[in-house]
């Protein structure tokens, strides 16, 4: 199974330390990883088809602190798809003149949609067949940015057609919003006044969070599993559509 | 101005040495950096807002031998958009199941096309406007990927009307091939056997390709300036388009 890793914060965040306690699961996952960071509408993506235990790029993630309010990661262990680089979640597209960043844990079986608009694979994974039919419908919905609790109905409307074949744990950011679909496995975790330390569930790494934030900072964190032993993580339910805004999560919509 | 680079082989390349070079130039072009490298028909691209003198992202670029078969590279002197990642070269899209990659050296004036289609900017560059207006076109005029030789008439039909509003020294690829379009300064090289030593124009820094290349290696280098003092760098001709594949140049097409 992979891992996906996200974080909406509401000031520019770095995440060292969760990608660290990810990284730390590549040595199962170890098919390639990639992050993407949203800085306002910029967007950078590092990819290594490497894991993200021993690649060079990892390395350089770990330790260079990019301020992000929007992340995706994703450690992959392969199910569909070859190993190569055009696999190696997370997507990204352009939608409205926004980039759309999409990373997927789960195997879709037979889902082989029409896919007649702008938006085609670039490789042969589920995953990125999905992400192509999530913005074709999108963009069929929408005739520009809609708010968040627009973009969170629509998405509504259009996971169940997803996660009926087969699981569908997913992650998806404009920058604006982080959205996150369980099916199987996801967890979240809002960080906020008065931060406190915490401890990576497969590492003796701490962080006192006290000392790296401000009070008004709120940053939430979202996870395949509990990446942390001492916090109060949050298991989302099957089926459940969650947009977090400015790390604040909104109420689950119905997905 | 800023400087391009871009590379295209016969054989997965790094361009660990070519990128030194530009980078050693980035002492005047100090508003960010981008790299994006095609492996196949995977893409992975490095960006930076920091100069690539002291980014560590370029500092990885540098030391990692990421072995491609077309490359493009930009570094910044921002004429046109604020200092921002959304609007560092290159761009990315996709357009019938590839990746494109665009960058662009010189400024266009007045240049506001209608974008009625599926590719809009995200930053505020007169640059990405004209790779969105070049995406749309190129959908346009073609159902699915063309030949080389075919997209090349195309972009030569296209070109002239950017290189109207201004100065337009660009490369793209998709994978299959690097365009290069000149306008004011633009210069190639092909490096194959025999090959030689070759020493950094503006560094200390000499390699021997001899040491390190098979005799059936062929890479082409399309650079703003010749990066190095003892190769035969070949200027292009204002509105000269031309197209390098596996290491050749085509014939050049009228642009």
């Amino acid at each position: 199974m992979c891992q996906l890793l996200g974080m909406n914060a509401n000031t520019p965040t770095d995440v060292c330390f969760s990608f660290a306690g990810l990284a730390r699961r590549a040595d199962e996952h170890k098919d390639g990883f990639g992050i993407a960071f949203f800085e306002d509408r910029g967007l950078r993506t590092f990819v290594d088809h490497h894991s993200a235990r021993v690649s060079p790029v990892a390395e350089l993630v770990k330790r260079y602190p990019i301020k992000s309010d929007n992340v995706i990661a994703h450690i992959r262990k392969a199910t569909q798809g070859r190993v190569a680089l055009e696999n190696t979640h997370p997507f990204v597209r352009e939608l409205w003149g926004r980039y759309w960043v999409f990373a997927h844990n789960g195997d879709l079986k037979r889902f082989e949609p029409r896919l007649h608009a702008a938006f085609r694979p670039v490789g042969d994974t589920d995953s990125e067949r999905a992400f192509c039919w999530l913005m074709q419908e999108l963009a069929k919905a929408h005739a520009s940015v809609p708010s968040v609790a627009e973009l969170s109905a629509t998405l509504a409307e259009l996971l169940p057609t997803l996660g009926a074949h087969g699981s569908f744990n997913a992650l998806l950011s404009n920058g604006q919003a982080l959205w996150a679909h369980a099916s199987t496995h996801l967890h979240w975790l809002v960080r906020q006044h008065p931060f406190r330390a915490a401890t990576l569930a497969d590492e003796d790494l701490s962080v006192d969070f006290a000392s790296l934030t401000q009070p008004s900072d709120r940053i939430a964190i979202v996870a395949t599993q509990p990446l942390t032993a001492d916090e109060p993580w949050v298991a989302m339910a099957p089926g459940e559509l969650r947009a977090f805004v400015a790390g604040v999560p909104a109420p689950p919509s119905p997905g």
